[in-house]
């Protein structure tokens, strides 16, 4: 499986341990912030995307001297430097799996943009390859369809979280259970668990937000 | 006006500045951990909601000690520590706004929970008391009507969010405006900004969420 790596400016505090720890393959991409960040730790992106506007002029500076492919996103344009650096994910380099880092622990709006993406119909159809992750949280997406999903060693709880009107929606063999439930607005199923290593879920229509997560101080 | 307060148990880290130094008017609920975090700072909640599963026994014990009202949550009913605990601020003390603290940080499933919250029936009429607030955002929300907000001080970004399908979405006077915009699917208008110290904005359906923020390291 080909996996691309993008890492966007959020506190470093919410990286999970693999990222702290740098030993999360490449290749990267980088959001801002998270290109000079990759930089400070040996990593090249292989794309920087940004602009003044979130980095001083040193900064900028620095990552136009290392990095070969930069990309600015314009700000008064309808699409985040997020978005764009999803775009180019998907369409340039045909990842299976996109995940994204440094999405969380900041600007809420920024966390919901992100989140909300894969809503719109240009990323629509590549929700399922897309992943955000931090120390306490790992969150994918699901279109329409029967599923069956493992538990990640290190997370407790499992949570269905519709962003979207969803119909029929049944947990088949999770700690709490759902039947063919009909969901009318966003909601988060939360504090679920696995009953054993896996867990098996169908809805018929809608995007479906799944989050393993664990408790953090 | 009659504000009540509500400490749920998310990342200390992620408080406002007001909060890590005990400057915030009370009275205060607690929920779970955040009932321990505001008797360790000298702060007995009028309410205390939680249960052992959140809370070691010799935790609970110290709250059920200096806590004359306690109430638990029941872990496997619908119904989160949370939403009792805006459920017993609501109907029980008649508050004209309540904030609340700690919801984000740490589990995302929670901090979703939180913020769909107010989508539900039996809160949705009580939105526009509710507001959410951590270190680098506060989140307001509106239901369908004509609006003047004035610009937090300590605050850059502004950001609209449609938490529902949502008709003639209009920004009046911020730098980036919207003219009767028809909303389909939650989306994150993020990064936008007041012009000068107010902004206006309208719409006709739906349930909206309005975030202040300003960049954290």
């Amino acid at each position: 499986m080909k996996i691309l790596n993008l890492l966007v400016g959020g506190p470093i505090e919410n990286w999970p341990q693999e990222l702290k720890e740098n030993t999360i393959e490449g290749p990267w991409i980088g959001v801002d912030r998270g290109s000079l960040r990759l930089l400070e730790r040996g990593i090249t992106p292989i794309v920087a995307i940004g602009d003044y506007d979130s980095m001083g002029t040193q900064e900028f500076q620095t990552v136009k001297e290392r990095v070969k492919d930069i990309r600015r996103a314009i700000p008064e344009k309808d699409e985040t430097d997020t978005e764009l650096a999803v775009t180019v994910a998907l369409n340039e380099f045909e990842t299976d799996r996109l995940d994204i880092y440094g999405a969380t622990g900041g600007r809420l709006d920024h966390f919901l943009a992100n989140l909300f993406l894969v809503l719109k119909d240009r990323y629509r159809s590549s929700a399922p390859k897309i992943r955000f992750i931090d120390r306490a949280n790992t969150i994918t997406f699901y279109l329409p369809g029967e599923y069956e999903i493992l538990k990640e060693p290190d997370k407790k709880y499992l949570a269905f979280i519709p962003l979207t009107p969803i119909n029929h929606l049944t947990l088949v063999d999770e700690k709490y259970r759902l039947g063919h439930a009909k969901v009318l607005y966003p909601i988060s199923y939360a504090s679920n668990e696995f009953v054993g290593e896996k867990g098996h879920f169908q809805f018929d229509s809608g995007v479906m937000c799944v989050i393993q997560s664990k408790d953090v101080k």
